[in-house]
């Protein structure tokens, strides 16, 4: 399975949930932070299926993934209430799928939200979507911007939390950063103020 | 696996979803609505494990019971984004699964709001918890109020869905209701009002 790893380096699959969609982005993150991409794509459902369908769907996909590529934990973006009532149950749900498949094979999961994304990969957590992508195809030596956007914030959302020395979902305490991650934690709590 | 099942009944299985108690109740409904229980429970997770270990723990819980009992059709109660903001998200999350599980074997799934299956058990959508229990416990004819009440919610749900004639989760048409179940549905219309 791992084929592109170095000895050392951490694995994250980065989830980017969502029912239509689900953005999936699998990086290797080395010590010394530079990160090699592994794979990159959406799992997709029909909108027109029901929702118990669509759920199936996407839990074959993103178990297909993780089968294919063992990454060492799984980032999932935190969904929050307040934002665009229409589709945040589906999306909650969803997240709820990602972090199941997780779980289900004792791999460990993580929820980063949106602005601790953006603050990881630009230093700025108000940074655009093309702010982002830019910085994550730089990091990962794309020649191209990676689309579509789910698939990018995927790939945002697994640097972000191998960057970030890994804040745990819930429930469970931090990993302890060095004094170099705490130092970036420290820029990027400063960045979202 | 089917034991109390008469022929020609319809077997619900009903989900109260939640992180910490998942609510699970299945009943045989026949066509005159009389009803009977089969099994009611709830499904756990320890509020101090990882969300994905929560997850798994409760998509264990449902197939088991889902395996035990072989419902015909699942019905989960809907989650909405503005009540209760705190724990709506892990709600979501649990109903996901809930739905999953369904979608994983092929079995439809049906959601239902709290004000509906209050109308379709009592006849009026603003009942409060007690009278829902008192008449599920009626209708199944226990002996006691059946508790916690997650598993009353539960089994609620499941009546619903047998009596309001199973409409879909979304993304499909209603099955078509019998005059009897026309004349039920337009008077839990106007005790909504």
């Amino acid at each position: 399975m791992r084929t592109g790893s170095s000895r050392g380096s951490l694995r994250v699959l980065g989830i980017d949930p969502g029912l239509t969609r689900c953005g999936v982005g699998v990086v290797d993150v080395a010590p010394d932070r530079s990160a090699q991409l592994v794979h990159v794509g959406v799992v997709r459902s029909d909108a027109d299926a029901p929702i118990e369908e669509r759920l199936a769907v996407i839990a074959a996909g993103l178990r297909a993934v993780l089968e294919a590529h063992g990454p060492d934990v799984v980032a999932v973006e935190r969904v929050f209430a307040q934002h665009n009532r229409q589709t945040v149950m589906g999306t909650a749900q969803a997240s709820g799928i990602a972090l199941l498949i997780a779980g289900e094979r004792g791999i460990p999961a993580a929820t980063h939200t949106p602005s601790e994304v953006k603050a990881a990969i630009t230093g700025y957590g108000n940074a655009d979507k093309r702010q982002v992508q830019t910085m994550v195809a730089r990091v990962l030596r794309l020649e191209e911007l990676p689309k579509p956007a789910d698939a990018a914030d995927a790939l945002a959302l697994a640097l972000c939390h191998a960057w970030r020395g890994a804040p745990a979902a819930s429930g469970r305490s931090s990993s302890p950063l060095t004094p170099a991650q705490r130092a970036w934690a420290d820029a990027e709590r400063l960045a979202r103020r």
